[in-house]
């Protein structure tokens, strides 16, 4: 294994060799969840994946929470034949940053995941079952906080016998519930590395937020949260993850990738309605096939999640729980990301370093804009890695 | 008034005074126009104001295209009891940096402008009707180009004697139809001076219109453009503007101005949908208000009008048309604008520059990122006068 890490290590501008073995997707369920608005879930049943072995002292055990239209597929491949593997591949395997010879790595969907209806989500959420109804919650299921995100792995830790975590990271949605996690549970964690994301939900993101999710809500089809038995508002969902495709990525990767071409040649955008751009045709087509394997309402959570986010969600500021933070801090990010700026980033760290916590700040580069966290992560291995394995 | 000028000119940070005498709109109406994809609008009415008097020589016209969401009214008040004066009113007037004691400012309707149900605006377009039917043309209106836009103001141009203008100047749009003039008919003007506007719509600004666009044709309201005779699609197209009032913006608007409150006290919207931040609320209204008095298809063209948006139109790549500009131009935009990013502004200037034309470039400062080019286009006062009067 040594000799294809090196290899991969050369190479590393080509494809990584993919986590082995291959992953199966598991389950566990907590019963009588209370979320942090004080209401009980009878019933919450979530997916995780692990890759590496828990060792006897089980404390090398990291846990990898995902973004907002990710799942717990952080590494390797179901089948040999897979198109591609987990999403922080390139990270997580043997002689990678995130070492799984020596680490066991715990990647976790979330409540609410937008992928309810993609087969290799496992989920609770408004389009699971009410048992006190028989009927899909829709608009009734809770509204939920990053803080309950948060505590739903808490329960899995429990589960697993994990005294607390060698670390946690995640990227976008998944950076928040690392700060939360530090922010929350200072004690039950080594260090954190959130990627891509700040301390807490600005104006900015809450209203861009919003932007994501309006489309949904003037879907016809959505009514009010109750479509289960008819038709999903798949146009409207379509159109959010249009926005999302977008706002995560960055005005070189449009333009870079598309420029000024049509859709479809001789079919100029100037003489008929049915024309249109490759750049709007491609983001159409992104989100109109995200669409398919996700649930409107679900989405609708995902984003009332995030507004709501203050690490530690202390009752006034922004403050307060950011301090609480005192394991050592790794932030990557990109200054190209549109949807948590540099200036949110550089704030959040001035934040949490202001009492002493050790902050390290790894820049990414890249084309992609937001999304470059998950595409050019591997670019942070070497300082990921010492801030790991540092005693 | 040279007393009332200075007095303004010494409290620039407060309300200037309102360009007098009180402002009437007028029109005109060119018959069987003939638009650059071919087809012919029998007749296009479209208002405009005028500011100032027309000289002898018909030397000293200046003329201002608006910005998307814009219309004619750049100066000036219709009544003594208006709340404001027209966008523009701090640089156009007497003593201001447009002087009206000296220039003949002409400041026009675009067609398909997005107010048609705005009294004050005077359009032609898919809300208007078509004689052929005599019922309103809808999605069977040509679609239109920047450059027919320009093409109106040629006619406008005739109508009112005037052989060259002494300048053009506009926002946003109306800087796009700025470039058209220099790059179409580089022998009737002297001087152009586009703001918060770069020469081509790349290919990132054409997918974010198209977001801009998206919600009308979820409205089932919208009906393909076929809703006259019934419900318009106002919600759609409110969160349209919605989508424009945030893009127009920037973080330091709204984290400045709302942070994190909630839209009603009490109301946490972590504990009920119909709660909301202030920030989400405040856009909502704001796009909801906005949608009263303008026209969802209009909308669309305007959008396929800035979309197509290359200067000089040339047949491939963007370059030609800018170089066909050779009249000194100054180009006015900030670094914080979303929509024209600074990036894109100075690549114009490079293109533009790159034969020997004379480029001067004004950054202007500010929190309201693209709408500071409205907002704070005082800041350009001195520069912008130095550049008009210049022999």
């Amino acid at each position: 294994m040594k000799h294809f890490a090196l290899i991969a290590a050369l190479i590393a501008a080509g494809p990584a060799f993919a986590y082995e073995p291959l992953v199966e997707k598991q389950s566990f369920t907590l019963t009588d969840f209370t979320t942090d608005g004080g209401a009980t879930i009878p019933e919450m049943t979530l997916g995780y994946e692990t890759y590496g072995t828990l060792n006897e002292a089980k404390d090398n055990a990291i846990l990898i929470p995902h973004y907002f239209s990710g799942n717990s597929h952080a590494a390797g491949k179901y089948a040999e034949s897979d198109a591609a593997p987990g999403y922080w591949d390139t990270i997580i395997g043997s002689g990678k940053a995130i070492d799984t010879d020596k680490y066991f790595v715990v990647a976790v969907d979330s409540p609410v995941n937008l992928g309810a209806n993609d087969p290799n989500v496992i989920t609770t959420g408004p389009a699971s079952v009410n048992p006190a109804t028989g009927k899909p919650w829709g608009m009734d299921f809770p509204i939920l906080t990053i803080g309950d995100f948060v505590e739903t792995q808490k329960g899995l830790m429990d589960q697993l016998g994990i005294p607390k975590w060698h670390a946690v990271m995640g990227a976008s949605m998944g950076g928040l519930q690392s700060y939360e996690w530090a922010a929350r549970h200072p004690d039950l964690l080594e260090r954190v590395i959130p990627v891509i994301a700040s301390g807490w939900a600005d104006a900015d993101l809450i209203a861009w937020l919003d932007v994501w999710a309006s489309p949904i809500k003037l879907d016809a089809n959505w009514n009010g949260g109750d479509y289960y038995e008819g038709e999903a508002p798949n146009a409207g969902l379509a159109d959010a993850l249009k926005v999302v495709t977008l706002h995560a990525n960055s005005a070189e990767w449009t333009n870079g990738t598309f420029g000024r071409n049509w859709a479809a040649e001789g079919a100029d955008p100037g003489k008929a309605w049915a024309n249109d751009y490759a750049v709007v045709d491609a983001l159409n087509k992104a989100g109109a096939a995200r669409a398919s394997l996700s649930d409107a309402n679900h989405f609708l959570y995902l984003v009332r999640a995030c507004q709501q986010f203050v690490a530690g969600h202390p009752e006034d500021g922004i403050y307060k729980g950011l301090l609480n933070i005192d394991v050592p801090v790794m932030l990557i990010h990109t200054d190209e990301d549109l949807v948590f700026p540099g200036d949110a980033v550089r704030e959040t760290a001035g934040i949490i370093k202001s009492d002493g916590t050790p902050v390290e700040i790894v820049e990414l580069q890249g084309t992609r804009g937001h999304l470059d966290g998950v595409l050019n992560i591997a670019q942070a291995s070497d300082r990921l890695k010492a801030f790991l394995d540092a005693e």
